[in-house]
């Protein structure tokens, strides 16, 4: 996708080499306009593919899964890191590893908020490692529901998270794929 | 705004008589349908008054806060209850009381995002006691920016919330205002 390429030339910064920082438009300060493009690009890749619910995983997925949401015509639901006081005790919950905080986190969605004839479509800003999509594919397979394509907005190809998911046989969508960092500078596939 | 009202009619719980659960259609499974005509509603109500941003708090104001963007045209800054490892240092940060945990926590904004310019809309989905907003606002006054408007989704009138905020003189529009709790029973104004 062009124009998130472009953004991501002129507004992202490259931390240690690795980290790509986006929070100038994805996931602190929010460019609605971008999520908007973004959002039909999804609906693009994923065309005559069913989708009756978007899942994601707070806070980053949010905005994008929402925005996109709006093409698909479906729910979403976001996967919890932070347990609330009023949140259900029924729970899907599985465990992710943060490479970045070298600790493990659970996250959870509430079990009457996938159902089994749910064909879901996993969202999330950024593939690393893998870890957290991961997770998210099992908590649909806990609700024994369809997850039926992963849509990404940034791939961080060298981190090859891809590896640990393709087993799975989901469609995956990465709309901006970093081949590798050299030098400070994202070179895309 | 009827159509709220009548959804949360249907779909809220009242837990322990003052606890009111959205997360079948707002902070958990979210109706993007719903978000936007809240999102309308929203540009209805502060009609003629200058937005340049929208800033709301993380995680359940930004779904809130995206889709009402699209009818503002700005881009939204969501405050951060958690330091990322790759957030900025420079940032605005203020203490926030929660009731329900009964203690302190800490949100901030990148300073960037927020400039002396900005005529900010502070989007939330839920005013109880105030804190949170209160918080949001005065992250907002640290920048010398200009707060321009609440939006809330649900006021719940017997926390007293807007005792706290009215000093400030900002517009507050909330689109379903609960009166009182009487029996498990939302009463409406």
């Amino acid at each position: 996708m062009e124009l998130l390429k472009e953004r991501l030339k002129r507004d992202a910064t490259v931390i240690d080499g690795r980290i790509v920082k986006v929070d100038n438009f994805i996931n602190h300060q929010i460019d609605v306009n971008l999520l908007n493009e973004i959002g039909k690009e999804f609906k693009k890749r994923f065309e005559g593919i069913e989708v009756t619910k978007i899942l994601t995983i707070e806070s980053s997925g949010i905005a994008i899964a929402c925005i996109a949401a709006q093409y698909f015509n479906v729910p979403v639901v976001f996967a919890k890191k932070h347990q609330g006081t009023n949140m259900d005790n029924d729970v899907y919950e599985t465990e992710v590893y943060s490479f970045t905080k070298e600790t493990n986190y659970k996250v959870r969605v509430a079990k009457r908020y996938i159902s089994p004839e749910d064909k879901v479509l996993i969202i999330d800003d950024i593939l690393a490692r893998g870890n957290a999509l991961y997770g998210l594919i099992d908590l649909v397979e806990q609700a024994n529901a369809t997850p039926v394509g992963m849509g990404i907005v940034i791939e961080k190809e060298f981190q090859r998270g891809r590896d640990m998911l393709v087993d799975k046989n989901i469609p995956i969508a990465s709309l901006a794929m970093i081949k590798e960092i050299v030098d400070g500078e994202m070179i895309f596939r």
